[in-house]
Formats: C-alpha cells, sequence, structure tokens
C-alpha cells in the first residue's frame, strides 16, 4: 500500500490531540498535520449524549464534565472556541453517607456532618496533604528531598499513619474512587501529591465551589471542545478507525503503521494518547527506558459514570444541592460489597432540564460493572431514593457508561503512578524520544488529569514540534508559556489554604460550642 | 487467507506453554495442537549461549538457571526428560557490601556480617515474614483475614516499620531487586508474602544452599527443558515469528489471529505468557474485569544478568564460594546511583569451566541498561575486582542480557503485583475464560515465579482443556495433582523456620560472646 506524506501525524483526537492540532495550524496554516484516532469519534475521555428529558431531550456528559476559572487553559480555549459554560448547583443540604452503618447525615455549611474527631483529623489530613504537595514541582517532583521515601508508601499507608477516625477514612476513599478512579491503596504518596500540587490545593481539586475545579460544566456537553475543534482544524485532517500499531523511526523521518495496513511518514509525531495505551504500540527504535518504566506503572484506573433525568429538581425544591458523598451504601447484590454510589451532584442541564450525575470508582466500579446494566440502574435508583425520597422513581431516564470497557481508554479519569515509579514520571511522561512528542492530561504539569491539563500538555508538545521544525514561528513568550506556572499557583494556594484553615476552626468551635450546650441541657 | 482448524492451541512456547502441549499430548496423542510462539526461539525466560572459555567453548544461561528438590514439578520434569542438574558450589568465603560506605566484609558461616542490631533485625524480619506468610493460602491469598490492609501497603513499608538497621535494608533490597527484580517499592505486601508462601518460607526461596531453591543448576543450560520438550511433542507442532494480535471466542469454537495475517481455529486456547503481554493482545469478548485488573497491575520486573568466564576459579583456590550480595558499590558513572553488582555466584559449568554469573534488578538494573555494553562491562569487571582481587581481569568473555528489551517478555524473572490488586490474584490470573486457560509460571501456586511455577501452571492448564474436552482422560489424581500441595510445603516451612531460628539464635550468642570478649579485653 502507498505510504501518505505528512509533516506532522498526531495520534489521538482527544482534547489533547486536537488542540495540538490547532496550535500547530494555528502557527502554521500551511503545515501538513493528520490526526489518526482509533475510535470513530473525538472527544476521548469526554462523550455527549442525549437523553430523554422534561421537555424533550437535552444533552449530557458521561465522561468529564467539569472546568473551573481555575484552570487557564480549557478556560481560554473554550473562550477561543465560543463555548459556553453554566454553574454547578451547590446551594442548599448535602448528604454524606459513611460508617459501618452507612448512616445518611446532611449538612448546608462546608463543614461535613463528622464527629469532632473526624473533623480534626480531616483538617489536619487536608492542612498536611497541602503542606507536603508545597513541597513539591510537578515539573519535577522527584527532585524533592522526599520523594524516595513518599514514593515508597500508598496513600492509604499514609492516611492511616495520620488519621484515628475511619469516617475521614471514608471520606477520602469515596472522593479519590471518583477524582482519580483508584483505591487508595493503589497510588503512591508521592504521585498523589504530584497531582495535588498540579492543581494548587487539595480544597481546589475536590470541591465544587467558585474557583475551584467543579465551578462550572460546559453548556452543551464538553465533546463539543473536540467537535468544535474538529470543525476548526478541518475533518479531513482527522482520520478515524485507525489504531496505530507500529511506530519506527529513521534518522529523518518517522513511519507509522495502522492496524487497517495503511502507512504514514511523517518528520514529528505526538502521541496524544493514555498512558498504558503507549505499551500496545511497537515503536522501533523501542521506547526510552524512562518512558518504559512510568507507562507500565501508569494503569488506567476505574470509573463508572451515570446520569438520570427527572420531570422536576424535587431534590431543589427540597433544599438540597444534590450533592452526596457516600462510602456505598447497604448492598444485598452477590459480589458488590457495597451500594454504587460514591458522588453524586445536581446535574440540571443549562436548559434547566433536571437531572442528577454521579460517579463511582474504584473498586465500587469494578464490582458494579460485573452487574447487568439493569441491575445496576435498579440499584442506584434505589439508593438515590434511600437519600432523596421516593420521588427519586419518577426518573425519566437512565443512562451509564463504564470507562473500563471503552476501546483505547480501558479506564478513567487518569491514569494513576502506583508506588515506586515516581522517579520515571517528568522524563518518562513528557521527554520527547526523538521524533516521538508526548501529549495527553497525564503529562501535564497545571492541572494532569483533568481537560485543562489535555489543552496544556497539547501546546506543550505543538511548541516542542514547531521549535524543532519551525523554529521562526515560535517566540520567547511561546516558549515561556509552556513551563509551569507554579509562582501563581502557591500564592493561589497558600490563600486557599488560610480560608479553609479559618471556616474549618470556626466549625470547630461552633461544633464545642453545640456539644458543650447539649451536655449542659442533657444535665 | 484459509483458517488452520486444530484442538488446542497455546500461546508462547516457554516452559510453561511446552509443558501444557506435552501433558496433553501424552494424555491424548492423537489430540491436535498447536504452540503459537511470537520470538524465533523456545526458551520464554530461559536462554543458554555459548561463550568462550578455559577450554574452548561451554553454555551458560542468561536467563532462568536454579532449581532445586523443593521444587517438585521441575524436578520430576528433568528427571523425566533425562536432564541432569549440578549443584550450585557454595563452599568458603561470602562477600557482603553494604552501607553508605559501600564497605566490603567477608564471612564463612551462613550469618552475614551484620552489627548485632543488624542480625537481631534480620532474624525477626524473616521470623515475621513466614509468620505471615503461614497465614496466606497461595491458591487464595486474598481470604486471609488480613489481605486488605497487607496489600494496601508496599513491602518496603513493612520493612521500614520493623526494622532499625539500614543495613538489613540494603540486604533485603538486594535480595528482591534479583529474586523479583522489582524496588522494595513497588510491591503489595501481600503479594511478596503469597510469593514466599508459594515456596514455603524465605530461607528456602533465597538461599542456595542444600533443600533451597539456587540448589542446582541444569546440567548444560535450562533452555534445554524447552529445546527437550519442542523435539518430544514434535517441531512441527510450534509456529515461530507468530505473534498473537487478537482472540475471538464464539459459542462453539475460538478463532486466533496473528500478526501475519493467519487466522486458526481451535476448540481450546491456553494463553503461557507473561500477565501484562495479555494486554497487548485484543479479547472479544474483552477479558473479565478480574483478569484486566490484575494484568494491568502485574508489569514485568527488571533484570539484567551477566556472566563472566575465567581461565581459572581463582575464588574458590582463594577459599570463597563466589557469592557476593551488594547495594551496588560506589558508582562514578552519570545516571548510576551506584555500581553495577547486586549477586554474584559461582557460575562454573557443570564441565568445570570456570565463571561467575551475577544479576542486577530493579532501579540498578534501569540504571545500568541505559549504559553502553562497554561500560556496563567495564563497571562489572571493575566491581568484581574490588572483591576478588586483580585476577578478575584475566577474564576470556563477558555476556549480558537486559531482560527489559527482550521482546514479547519485556522484563523476567517475574512480574510483581503493585499495592491495592491482590483481590484480583487468584481468580484473574487462573480463572479460565470460557475456552481460554491461563497458564505460565505467575499463574503458579506452588513456586510461581521459578520455572517450577511454570510447569505447575502448564500442567493445570492441560488439565482443565482435558477435563473440558476429554473429560473420560482425567483421574481423580490428576485433578487433585492441580491443587496446592498446602500441608505438605508447611510441614516443610515450620521444620525451616525452627533451623533458622535455631541458627540465628547460635550465631547471635557467638557474637555476643565475641563481643563480650572484645569488650573484656579492651579494658
Amino acid at each position: 500500500m502507498a505510504t501518505r506524506e505528512t509533516d506532522v501525524i498526531i495520534v489521538g483526537a482527544g482534547i489533547s490531540g486536537l488542540t495540538a492540532a490547532r496550535y500547530l495550524l494555528k502557527k502554521d496554516p500551511n503545515l501538513q498535520v493528520l490526526v489518526l484516532e482509533a475510535k470513530d469519534r473525538v472527544g476521548g475521555r469526554t462523550l455527549s449524549v442525549n437523553m430523554k428529558c422534561k421537555n424533550g431531550t437535552d444533552t449530557w456528559d458521561l465522561g468529564g464534565q467539569w472546568v473551573g476559572r481555575c484552570q487557564p487553559h480549557i478556560m481560554s480555549l473554550l473562550d477561543e472556541l465560543g463555548i459556553e459554560t453554566h454553574t454547578q448547583y451547590q446551594t442548599g443540604r448535602k448528604y454524606l453517607q459513611i460508617g459501618p452503618k452507612y448512616t445518611i447525615t446532611s449538612y448546608t455549611s462546608d463543614i461535613p456532618t463528622l464527629s469532632l474527631v473526624g473533623l480534626l483529623d480531616l483538617n489536619r489530613l487536608i492542612n498536611l496533604t497541602d503542606k507536603l504537595a508545597g513541597e513539591i514541582d510537578p515539573e519535577d517532583p522527584f527532585s524533592c528531598p522526599k520523594a524516595e521515601l513518599w514514593d515508597s508508601m500508598t496513600l492509604e499507608s499514609f492516611i492511616d499513619s495520620k488519621i484515628w477516625s475511619k469516617d475521614v477514612k471514608d471520606v477520602f476513599r469515596a472522593c479519590f474512587r471518583t477524582m482519580l478512579g483508584v483505591e487508595i491503596s493503589q497510588v503512591s504518596l508521592l504521585y498523589f501529591l504530584t497531582y495535588v500540587a498540579s492543581c494548587g490545593d487539595l480544597k481546589t481539586m475536590v470541591e465544587a465551589s467558585e474557583h475551584s475545579a467543579q465551578e462550572y460544566r460546559i453548556k452543551g456537553g464538553s465533546q463539543q471542545v473536540c467537535i468544535k475543534l474538529l470543525e476548526e482544524i478541518g475533518s479531513s485532517r482527522v482520520l478515524f478507525n485507525e489504531p496505530v500499531t507500529c511506530i519506527e523511526q529513521q534518522s529523518d523521518h518517522v513511519i507509522v503503521y495502522s492496524r487497517n495496513g495503511c502507512n504514514y511518514k511523517c518528520q514529528k509525531i505526538i502521541l496524544a494518547i493514555p498512558p498504558m495505551q503507549k505499551g500496545r504500540i511497537q515503536f522501533n527504535p523501542i521506547l526510552p527506558t524512562h518512558t518504559r518504566e512510568i507507562i507500565k506503572r501508569m494503569p488506567p484506573s476505574n470509573i463508572l459514570k451515570f446520569v438520570v433525568t427527572f420531570p422536576q429538581d424535587f431534590w431543589r425544591e427540597a433544599g438540597s444541592s444534590g450533592e452526596v458523598v457516600s462510602n456505598g451504601g447497604y448492598s444485598d447484590i452477590r459480589g458488590c460489597d457495597v451500594g454504587p454510589l460514591c458522588v453524586v451532584y445536581d446535574g440540571n442541564s443549562s436548559n434547566g432540564e433536571p437531572a442528577l450525575v454521579g460517579l463511582t470508582g474504584g473498586l465500587q466500579c469494578v464490582q458494579w460493572q460485573h452487574q447487568s446494566p439493569e441491575d445496576r440502574k435498579s440499584a442506584v435508583i434505589k439508593s438515590l431514593a434511600d437519600i432523596f425520597g421516593e420521588k427519586v422513581h419518577t426518573y425519566i431516564e437512565y443512562r451509564d457508561k463504564v470507562w473500563d470497557v471503552e476501546p483505547y481508554n480501558e479506564g478513567a479519569p487518569v491514569s494513576c503512578v502506583s508506588p515506586g515509579a515516581m522517579r520515571y514520571y517528568a522524563n518518562g511522561l513528557r521527554e520527547p524520544f526523538n521524533r516521538i512528542h508526548f501529549a495527553g492530561t497525564e503529562s501535564a504539569t497545571v492541572w494532569c488529569g483533568f481537560m485543562n491539563g489535555a489543552v496544556q500538555a497539547g501546546q506543550r508538545a505543538a511548541i516542542e514540534v514547531l521549535y524543532d521544525i519551525r523554529p521562526q514561528l515560535i517566540s520567547a513568550h511561546d516558549l515561556s508559556s509552556i513551563k509551569y506556572p507554579r509562582q501563581l499557583l502557591k500564592q493561589k494556594s497558600s490563600r486557599g489554604k488560610k480560608l479553609l484553615k479559618i471556616t474549618i476552626g470556626i466549625g470547630v468551635i461552633t461544633l464545642i460550642a453545640l456539644a458543650v450546650n447539649k451536655m449542659v441541657r442533657s444535665k
């Protein structure tokens, strides 16, 4: 078969790959850029679907959906693409389901209904995490003095050594099952801290409040980002159903082979695919040691997302924000230790169509993906009803997606590093290998694992390529823009920490006052 | 292309795959068995090469090389194939290189030259390991009451919490860098204990003494096992250079596709390949969740093996066994934190041709594989000379092999489990998936990770297949033989432990006596 020649090939039509393509073409519209996508769609780990709802149909996200003002790269891109956002609904009572009895409590402030010990534990753990993360440079996490020690332990060992309250562990576990898609036993503490450092601080990373990572949703669904990027770069530049099987580097060009028997010749190639997917491709010469070491210890995570549409937003009417953090709740399903809930949010569309969305990760996701879609639906509806009441049964449509079985992703939202491999992280994920450059959110240094990271990494890889093949198009500003704005985030981070300390401090005092009050009364 | 039909396909012509083939054909010589091997040779992680030596040339192993009477499956197979063994030379002084100054000391007993605290630490750590391993059933490690806790921590976290002496950590690190090919930070404590449990006890696993795992070597090299197996089953049944890319299960057969465009139809298929290599194959339907979960957290390890031949065995003449355990020693090579030594053994061939063999694993292997073969050779020779003296420079030939870059292995000696995945281990590695059965040493329950495990797992997979397609050929004895002889090993293990306790006990007392004596003298 004839070889198709082009300047740059990008593997993967997710946000990172298409951002790279757009950047290249913005700098040089005459550059020949070709994107090879294994699937039949753009979007990668974003996927927007139409669902039945109160007034007909509307769009919801079964993949990544949140952005926030703290994420500069994705926010600029949305702006440039003319994509609007709407605010994640946050008003009202939140629910917490924890403990061996799966007790459901609710709270209206930022302070979850934990015991005094629990609140102190939570406060201490958050502060300590931010303090340790503050010692890490996301550009080079292994340069930190304690890197080796922190990489020798799991996040769970760290949490176990710092807290007294099992409830706080439940909260942390639920949180990272959905944020990272893993069990806290599965990740390196150093990786976790690096992840937090790339976001600024823990609270900004996990909250849905103003200026945090879950602040906004994308009107019309996040897959639009890739759809608009595709329109802009031109759909003729993207080939679908074209999985790459082999990449051969010669001295002055690269040959790329696809499963369909096609081959392509280019000057440069950008791999914008999840880490372990790189292991599926045969490289000649083989990838450098540090890249092989990091990708083989960065398995894709487990995540399941569900969306349920309703005729009314009865939770809002009842004064709830729709937010739930749960250790799963009781389960009578064989093979499932706990129920299917992990975190739930208000999911009303930007058109006001009522919905709840939820994420279930880690072990819970593994166990619930074994069940039939019908059983999963019943269990989710039942669990939601335990919290929000019988009106949940009036739902219009339920849809879920197990990302673990999505071809060419095999998991989401992010690939986390197992202990003992972080020394290979910075170079292994980012350092170009002759004519091969690496993008993908895992290779980002600002909000890695988020859509923001995908954009940042895509731009960085594009700049690297241009610097080599069109140096005259790259300004000092472009080069500096690929560096991590550490200074900026640090300032933000310390502000956030102070605020949190004050908030929790006030909360603890209030609770002590209430407890004393209660003791006095009960006498 | 036409489809070739057969009864059973085995993927992988290592010890496990070929043992399975032999077992099937022994039970039913009319069964159509076809082995598909991606490489151009049999042997998997065994590889024997000819090297120049004192009296011409002889054969040495660049892969797995040790067996012992404690390993019933491989010993029987060797016997049946008419392959002889010879004893690992063990007489004389051993060397230990540890500490921040890379101090070299020597000792003649079984008790290494550690401080009193170090000896107590070592004794305690060995006893504790055996005690905990004794609580684990290698058939089902996650059934142990503490499974979740032990799987939430790394081996390093465990060691750090139990010892005072950094020297003992050096010894353990060197030991597992070469036994498992990993850093102690990279493995789940529960996996490590399961591994030990599958061997009986720690001392049997790591020692080269009588009845231990490094007791014998195979005359003429271990690759002979596969070469003889190939002769026995007939070379027409093995196709080389035939990497499998896709396995499709239908209701009553399986279709197997190869990279060369061939396809095969069979009733049953046995995968006798390393865990992560399964991830390189496309399955339709996809592999079950527990299999996907375990294989993605079981990366191949890092190992480098070297053999150096000499005109005389000057170490023996000088009263040394040739055995060295080292933390690497000093390095002035950029990118290598320490020197290239980890463990060294006397490697004289069965014909008495003098040689030393060494293994370097984990981080040391990663760092040294970056160096040129020439630089690696110089460094090994220099390090050996630091220990054995200038006669090392009279060497005849040096050869090494970095298993990390071996295609279709990508590492050796074994694939270890990262923390947080052991709940998927037993089912994920062994439970058949419709018409797909799993072999390979990682799926063994007796000496997993060793040649013995490869044999046991291959036999077990073959029995599973026969049980389904030729049940009349399977006896109750066959079925029972695939069960783990727990009782037997337990007895052995407790005997071993007692002996060890007595040995170290005596050692400690002797040392205390010597120390007191010294103190008295110095007064």
